[in-house]
Parts: C-alpha cells; structure tokens; sequence
C-alpha cells in the first residue's frame, strides 16, 4: 500500500535519467541528494531571487548541509516524470530547515528532512543568515503554497 | 580567442549546477559526458519519437558508446546556463555517429564526436539497427535543422 | 570543539578525491553517501565471505537503502585521508540496521544510521534475509570489534 | 575476439562498484573518466612526488583536460577488478599528455588519449608546466616501465 504524497510550496518536475539509475533498474538513492540539491538551488534562484551562484560564488557564503533524515517509501525508474518538492520548515540563526519529498503523481518516493546552515566560505564556519536571504525566507514562509500557484 | 560555436539540429539549454563543479568552480569534464547522454534521452524520447527508457527497458536494446573524443575549448562555471547541441553525423549498420557541442551563447565550450552502437542487452553484441529507429534516423537526417525550428 | 568519533567493527581507508569535492573545496555530502555504499559492498566481500556483486547479480537479492539519517559534524577536504566504518545495529526479518561514520583520525566527519531491506530484484519487495546471508550477520556481531583485528 | 590490452608504466587495481553500473549492468562510461582522473591523482601523488591536493590546493596551479579520445572496446561489470594504467606520452610547453587504459587480465576494455594543460587557478590562463613538476616528468619517462617495478 503506497503513502500519499505530501504537495511542496515549491516543487519542479525531473525525469529520471539513464544516468540516475543502478544496477536494478531503480534510482541509485545518492542520486536524489543531488537531485534536492539541485531543487534548492533552483528555490533561491528563482524563487527566493538570490542567485544561487552568486551566494557561493562572489558572496562567498555557504550552503553546506549539517543534518539529513530521509526515508525512502518507493522506488523510482528510469523515462518516469517526477515531482520534486520542497517546504521551508525553520528559519534559525545560521540554519535552514526544509523538508523535501519525492513523489510520482501521489505516491510518495523519498520524504526528507535537510537542515543547511549559512558559512563563510573562508573560513567554513556558521555565519548569520544574510539579511536579504533572511527576508526572502520570511516572505516565502509567509506565500500561501509558496509562488507555485 | 574564442571558438564560435556550432548551431546544432537539436538542442537544449542547462544551467550549470554546484553539483557539476569541482573545486576550481568549473565544471569537471565527466559530468559534460553526463549531459551529452541526457540530451541523447532527449532527442529520442522528444524528438525521434522513441522513448528512450522503453528501448533500453521493455526492448531490450542497449546504446552503448563505443568511441568518444572531446575537445574541452573553454571553462562553464556554475550558474551559467549552456546550450547542450547534437547532430547526426552517420548511420551505420549497427551504429550511430553523432558531433555533440556545448556553448554558451557564441563560444564553443565543448565539441565532441561520439559513436554509439545498437546492442542485445541480453548479449551485449552489436544488433542491427532496428527498422523503426532506422527510419526515425533517416527523417531526423533530412528535416533542415532537425525540428528545433 | 571537534567531536571524537566512534572507532567501528569494520572500517576502511578512503582518499578524498578532486571528482568527491564541490565548488567550496570540500567533500559533497552525496558524495559521502557513495563512499558508504563502497564500504557496504566490502563488507559483505571481504568480511561477510558474501560478493555483494553475487548478491546482486545471479542471486537476484536487492539490498535497497529505506531510511538513512546522517551528522555531517565536520567538512573533508581534498587529498585528506579518511576512515570510513561500519557497525551492524539490528538484524531485522528482512532488514539490516548499520551505524557508519567518517573519520579523521580521531575527528568525527559524518556519522549516520542506514537501513537497508532485502528485496527480490524480479518483484522490488522486501524478502527474509537470506539464510547464509543471516549466518554470516550473527557471526559478525558476535565478533568482538567485528574481524578487522 | 577481444583485444590484448597495453601494459602501463603506472597501474593501479580497481574494483568496479555498484555505483560505477548503469541499468545495463555495465560501467557507465563516464565512470572510467572519473576512475582515469583517480589515476592521475594517484600517479601525482606516489610516483612523481607531487602531492595532486597540493598542486591543486596551496600551489593554485590547475590541470583540466583540454582534450580526450577513448575506444571502449569491451564492457566491464560489477564486481570485476581492472586494471587502470597510464603513460606518459608527451610532455609539451604547458601541457601532459597521456595513453590511459583499462583492462580486466589481459582483455582491453578501454583505451584512451587524455592531453592536461597547466593552468592558473586564478585566471584559468596556461601556465608553463612548473619547473619541478617537469623534472619529475622528464624522470618518470626516463624510467624503464614507469617505477612501478
């Protein structure tokens, strides 16, 4: 009996490529990781309206992640379309915490919870959240199902 | 000086992702390879019109490459969103010969020949082409540009 | 202040490569889940007396992660030498708990707890663990600091 | 008929992983690059003397390839240990380049040609190769089948 997946206030579609997919058949679970990875950096970008890349890259802040839980309910295979998606959970003082799912219409594949936190990338210890990133969180936390409508 | 670059008869845009990068911020030439066997997913799911998950599943028929050489003629760094390009270049009777480009608007970033060859994935010896693949081959070859128009 | 990592029943030597590092310089946590895998693998091969490719290949047992949850405590950096471990947690009916970790000599990088299930590769369901397969877990457990002595 | 594989003047052993197979079953090809690129690290590292981290790290100076020609010639499985070799062809003003292979015993798997240049990591500029960097080169090509011996 397969779990009903939960909606995400910002979600995006992923195919599920040759290159995601192991031995089985199915996606190799390292793979998802990347995946979210890519979801957040999508959610700042466009969504957050901070570039991704200019964070780590002029600004020089990082994103690194310092705890993950993640549970997965159903495999995924290769030429499937699925959903990924992500909810903001907790804004800390240098920490965000998400949830983040993988799902394939309703069926849930992945559930997740990701905590980053905010690093110079000098010294790669915890700073602040910016200002700017802080407000975009808070904006986001506050948009009925995020912008996806 | 750089290269200008090729217009292929398929092509599709990718940002360039902090999972692409290596620790010189640029992307690391494997994951290129990565993204040339995506747009290769793409051209048959999309525009050959033969889902590619359905060929290597349900049929059985591997695309392994068997030759591959790449000239690597600029750095991509993350956040930049490339053109990912592929033209036909030869069918053979158990083999397709593809030129594969990557840039970003004018420069030429990446060019590449690859040679891929129709195989049993129970076997994995060479099999002829099969006849609808062939004749999707065939029509991509004569349409001007491809469909991208 | 580092934390001092837990010493396991079976560990391995693992040098950080240049392909393991992100845009930061620093191991990509995804990247930590793959090294995980490789240390799952030799443990079956080498300390199991099981060739996981065995497993996986003519016996047609999967051995799919359910749910994981990682500490990432402190980063990794190129060309460091880490010890990646493992310790056998729960032998369940068709599931196999482990705690793993990374380590830098005596600084903890990542600890985590996986769950991997015994499946059918023909079905994707879980299966009993393996008869041999259970043996072989029973004698590592009760092997004082496993066999790595 | 397989092919004799070339023995290299630097080798080193490599188990194909589950994480290194595609749904086919066989080694992703752009796996063997990112396995190549370990070889050269390797070879840096314990042959030439020159810590790859270090080149790379404090020294600022980057090796990225600029081209690269391969011919799979036969599959390779999970399971398997190869063997991953490398001479040094050519040492040119600012550039290495080299003749890679993989083989299982004495099958050839993959041959390849792989020319690096020496960059500065801070303008992403050639460099002339480093005048020790040259020397430990131009004595590794001296030595009769590598100092592997």
């Amino acid at each position: 009996m397969s779990q009903v997946a939960e909606r995400h206030a910002f979600e995006r579609q992923q195919p599920i490529r040759f290159s995601h997919c192991d031995p089985a058949g199915l996606v190799f679970f390292p793979q998802y990781l990347v995946m979210f990875n890519q979801l957040v950096e999508d959610w700042f970008t466009e969504d957050l309206g901070l570039p991704y890349a200019e964070i780590l890259g002029p600004r020089r802040v990082g994103l690194p992640t310092v705890s993950l839980a993640c549970d997965f309910t159903a495999p995924s295979r290769m030429g499937e379309v699925v959903t990924l998606g992500l909810s903001l959970e907790r804004i800390g003082g240098a920490s965000i915490g998400l949830r983040l799912g993988v799902r394939c219409d309703d069926e849930a594949r992945v559930t997740a919870r990701q905590v980053l936190v905010t690093t110079s990338l000098d010294t790669h210890r915890a700073l602040p959240i910016p200002e700017d990133m802080r407000r975009a969180l808070l904006d986001f936390e506050q948009t009925p199902n995020g912008d996806t409508a």
